[in-house]
């Protein structure tokens, strides 16, 4: 059994790794929003691909879910002294990797290319794809009009500015990575990672080809909203300001137009007659992933929905 | 009396230390070679502007004269798990530097005035001033015919191909930086510094109008060669394989066509007549500069000079 994961950050990176516990690693492909990816200092930074590429690893640093384990900050500490801007915390060994991906990038490698050297140094199995090579920028626009670049919002600003919408610079012309239409193809299951819908999700759905590849699967998301509020990041946040509840309903609705399965957590048993308006199967347990264990526990969950339904 | 001292890096930045404790900082400025300035990793990295202002703000390492002190490895120590190239040794306190060199860079500001903005982080008073703000590439040919970038020549192959003769690329269309010139004609006196004649001094007197300049002015040098040998560096080897003897005499001659005065090392005292031939009056002293001491001693022996000379 295939499976293709769509994924952000740490909430998608915690599943993918239950998923590659549970599965063989060359049946599970993972594409990763690229939407966040900036240059800071010169350096090229991918932090969607970077968590779960350290997560898959098992380097990531446990107490954050992003960054890495026994990290050290000895450039950060130096650049403070130079009045350099430090709002967006680099590690010395995530310095390396940006580093590292700088320079192959300069050599004329692709993202994807890079990814995969990364992976194999790493002895990641499972294979994990960006979205796209092409550079994709998502923006938030905020309620006073502002324009801000996702990670000033992100990280500079904590995410206190109030959205009003999203764009994705660049998306009309970016084109899938290579293996991500195919990989999409010969998937007998697509799973939506409990990641946030409008800024990890939403991008990798608009790149051209991918949400038609997607249409003729059977697609399962796990919903990033538990009990009305997000374990990470700022989802809820955004549905407030947009003018919606943050439910498990709301999330997916927006997924209705070619979603089969949904899991929720039980806390959100309310919204499963909501949910199936659409002609959604909803499959209910404990979502929340505080240990390995339990990104293991979810993932067979999840497993065994899709063998049970594929038979 | 103010000096313009042209320098490359260690021997000239020990010089030009020991003249920043001996004469007003507002009547030293220090014109920098540039042409070993390279891109690694994506980061801009200026060897001898670097070592001039480490060594100017008193971080440098005392042992090795390049890099910081209390330097740690973190970042290229990762690097090396990630099998990248890590032939040139990036201490993390001389990444952040870059780093935020780099991004300076990149926001449109030059290399003078990146300079100029870390020298006043730094409280340097000394005027610092890369040779140009445009991009000179120093290349090795060797006796093979290898066109070698110079870090490739010193570093990672560390000197030992022959060289055959030196091209600077982008030499022909460099402007001198903003203040050079300026400073060159306010000078009382040029000090070139102990540094590589061929790799170090000659870019900066190839850099259009320079040259010209220096012309009309009192021009002293100080032997990088003494005993035949060079303290640091492979500028005895260069002159070598290019067919001379290394001898402060075959260096003076490099700089025969202007230069007035030379400083010289006791042990070379059988120079002096060879060089008297083209009209340049030799001093000799003890030019070895193991401690700050020694630079100061030195420094002030060449002030001394200027003094006596500009009565």
């Amino acid at each position: 059994m295939k499976i293709v994961a769509l994924a952000g950050g740490v909430g998608g990176a915690k599943l993918v790794h239950g998923l590659s516990k549970v599965l063989p690693a060359e049946d599970l492909t993972v594409i990763v929003n690229t939407g966040d990816d900036f240059t800071q200092f010169g350096l090229k930074v991918c932090p969607d691909i970077d968590t779960i590429c350290y997560t898959l690893a098992e380097v990531a640093n446990p107490a954050t879910g992003w960054g890495r384990d026994a990290e050290t900050w000895n450039v950060i500490s130096e650049m403070e002294k130079l009045g350099a801007p430090t709002w967006f915390r680099l590690g010395d060994k995530d310095i390396a990797y940006h580093l590292e991906r700088t320079r192959l990038a300069s050599e004329g490698k692709k993202l994807s290319q890079i990814v995969e050297k990364i992976c194999a140094i790493w002895s990641i199995g499972v294979k994990v794809l960006p979205m796209t090579d092409d550079v994709v920028s998502t923006h938030v626009i905020t309620d006073t009009g502002e324009d801000l670049p996702f990670q000033d919002y992100f990280v500079k600003f904590g995410c206190s500015p109030k959205v009003k919408e999203f764009r994705f610079d660049g998306m009309a012309s970016a084109k899938p990575a290579f293996g991500v239409i195919e990989s999409i193809r010969e998937a007998d299951f697509i799973i939506i990672c409990p990641s946030n819908p409008f800024v990890s999700i939403e991008p990798i759905l608009k790149v051209n080809g991918i949400s038609e590849a997607i249409g003729a699967k059977k697609v399962l998301a796990v919903s990033p909203i538990v009990g009305g509020k997000t374990i990470k990041g700022p989802a809820a946040k955004m549905f407030q300001e947009l003018g919606f509840e943050p439910s498990v309903t709301n999330v997916m609705k927006l997924y209705s137009s070619f979603l089969n399965y949904c899991v929720l957590d039980d806390i959100d048993r309310n919204c499963v007659d909501a949910i199936e308006q659409w002609g959604i199967i909803s499959f209910s347990t404990n979502t929340i992933m505080k240990t390995v264990e339990d990104r293991i526990r979810l993932a067979r969950f999840i497993t065994d929905i899709c063998l049970g339904v594929g038979e």
